[in-house]
C-alpha cells in the first residue's frame, strides 16, 4: 500500500500521541492536512544546514523567490528543526544514534498518522572518508558497525535485539546516476562505517583521551578499507535499521569533508 | 594541582588544537585569558534551557540586570551552544551518549588549554522517574548501564573498553543539603540509569516500535527500581566515565518531568 508502517500494537489504543521531542500531536495538529503530501524526507545532523537545504529545495522547485525564508515546524521545540518545501520535508536529527532514533521514531509516527504513501527518506550528512578525495560523495550500500558487520545491535530493555541495515539499492543507483549529471562531483557507491563515539570510537588521536596507538589505528582503518568501508559517520546503522522496519525506502549520502 | 588531565600523548605535539563543534581553537582564540578563570560548568542537553540557566546565574550572581542577554560563545557552531555567567559555563550537549561525548571531549580540552584549575561540573537536565513524586530532582550517587551496572561500555576501534562511571558523593551530598533550604523541593539521591534509546530501551509504550509486552516492561521496570534505580536518561553514564577519567569533580543531578 506504500504506507508508512507502525510495529506498535498499543499506539491504535492511544488516545492522543505526543510526539514530544518535534513538538507535534495528534490532537493539537492536523497531521493529514499538514504532510500528507510528504513524498521526500532528507535528514542531516546540522539544523543551519537543514534549513538552507529547504530553502535550496524551495528555490529549485520553483515555489518560492531566492533568498525566501522557510518557516521551523518545529519551533517550539529546540531538539530539532524542521522545513518543508512542496512535498519535500528537511529535518536535523544532531549527532549520534540515540538523537537520531528519537528524531526517526517521531518522524516514522507522524507520516503514519499523516497517511503519508511512498515515502523516500534520504539522509544527506557529513562523515569521515577512508582513502577517498576530500570533497567527495559516499552513497551507502550498507551500513556497517565498527567490526565491519551489517547489523544495528538495539539494546531493548536489557536484551539485545540485532537488526538489519539493509538500504535500497536501487535507490543508491539512482543517485549514483543523478551525480553522473554534474560536473566536478566525485560520487562513489561504498559501505559506511557507523560508530558511537567521534573520537576514540573512530580512531581520532586528537581526543580528551587516547587510548590506543597510531600503528593500532593505522591496522584498524585498513581492516575498515579491506572490508569495504569508504567512510565513516555515527547514524547510518540506526537509520538503516529504523527505515528498514517502518517500510521506509531509504537510502544515506555523506558528503566527506576534509 | 587541581588542574584538568588530558589523557593522550598526541595532544601535546599538535600544531594547534581545533575544537571543531565548539567552534574554538587553540589558534584563534587566547583559551586561557576566555576561559582560565572558570570554576564550574554546568551542561544540559537543550540549548533554550541552558541558556535560560546561563541568565539564571547572571542575576543570581549579581552581574545583570533583570532580562539582559547572554551571548552564545559557540555561536558559530550549531552543534551545541555555550555561555558564561562569571565563573560559571552553561553548556548544551544534545541527546545521547555520543553527542554528549563529543561536546565533553572538547570541553576537557578547553579546560586544559586555558589551564583551569578545580573545576567542579554538573549535568542539570531532565529525565523519567522511577517510582518517585514527579517534580522530584534525583542526584545521581551511581550512573548504572541497562543492566544495572556501574560501567560505561566504550568501543574503541573494536575494542570494547569498560569505565567505571562513580560520581562524587561529596558533591552529591552538599547538593542535596542545598536543597534542604529551599521549601517543596523534594530531592533524592539514587542510581541514575542511562540507555541509547528512549523508545525502545526505556521501555516506553509509544514509539514507532515496541518488541516488547506490557508485562515484559513492569517486570523490567520492578528490577530496575530494586536495584537502586530511581530516575532514567541517556547520558549519565558516559558523563560520569569522561568526567571521572579526566579528573572533573563531577555530579549529576535530574528533574524529573511528569
Amino acid at each position: 500500500s506504500g504506507l508508512v508502517l507502525v510495529k506498535n500494537p498499543h499506539l491504535d489504543l492511544m488516545e492522543e500521541d505526543v510526539l514530544y521531542h518535534l513538538d507535534l500531536g495528534t490532537k493539537t495538529h492536523n497531521l493529514p492536512a499538514m504532510f500528507g503530501d510528504i513524498k521526500f524526507v532528507c535528514v542531516g545532523g546540522s539544523p543551519n544546514r537543514m534549513r538552507a537545504f529547504a530553502q535550496f529545495m524551495q528555490r529549485e522547485l520553483g515555489l518560492a523567490a531566492a533568498g525566501e525564508d522557510v518557516a521551523d515546524i518545529c519551533a517550539g521545540s529546540d531538539r530539532y528543526a524542521m522545513y518543508r518545501a512542496g512535498p519535500v520535508l528537511s529535518i536535523s536529527h544532531g549527532m549520534g544514534i540515540p538523537s537520531i532514533s528519537i528524531m526517526l521514531h517521531e518522524l516514522i509516527k507522524l507520516l503514519h498518522h499523516a497517511k503519508c504513501r511512498d515515502v523516500t527518506i534520504i539522509r544527506i550528512g557529513t562523515s569521515g572518508g577512508l582513502g577517498i578525495e576530500a570533497g567527495s560523495v559516499v552513497i551507502t550500500d550498507t551500513a556497517v558497525d565498527s567490526s565491519f558487520q551489517p547489523r544495528f545491535e538495539q539494546v531493548v530493555l536489557d536484551d539485545v535485539v540485532v537488526r538489519s541495515t539493509e538500504l535500497d539499492k536501487d535507490l543508491a543507483e539512482e543517485l549514483l546516476a543523478c551525480s553522473r549529471d554534474i560536473p566536478d562531483f566525485p560520487t562513489l557507491i561504498g559501505h559506511t562505517m557507523c560508530t558511537y563515539d567521534f573520537y576514540e570510537g573512530q580512531g581520532r588521536l586528537d581526543g580528551a583521551l587516547c587510548s590506543f596507538s597510531s600503528e593500532k589505528k593505522l591496522e584498524y582503518l585498513r581492516r575498515a578499507y579491506d572490508a569495504g568501508v569508504r567512510n565513516i559517520e555515527m547514524e547510518s546503522t540506526a537509520f538503516a535499521a529504523l527505515c528498514g522496519l517502518c517500510g521506509l525506502k531509504g537510502e544515506s549520502c555523506h558528503f566527506h569533508l576534509l
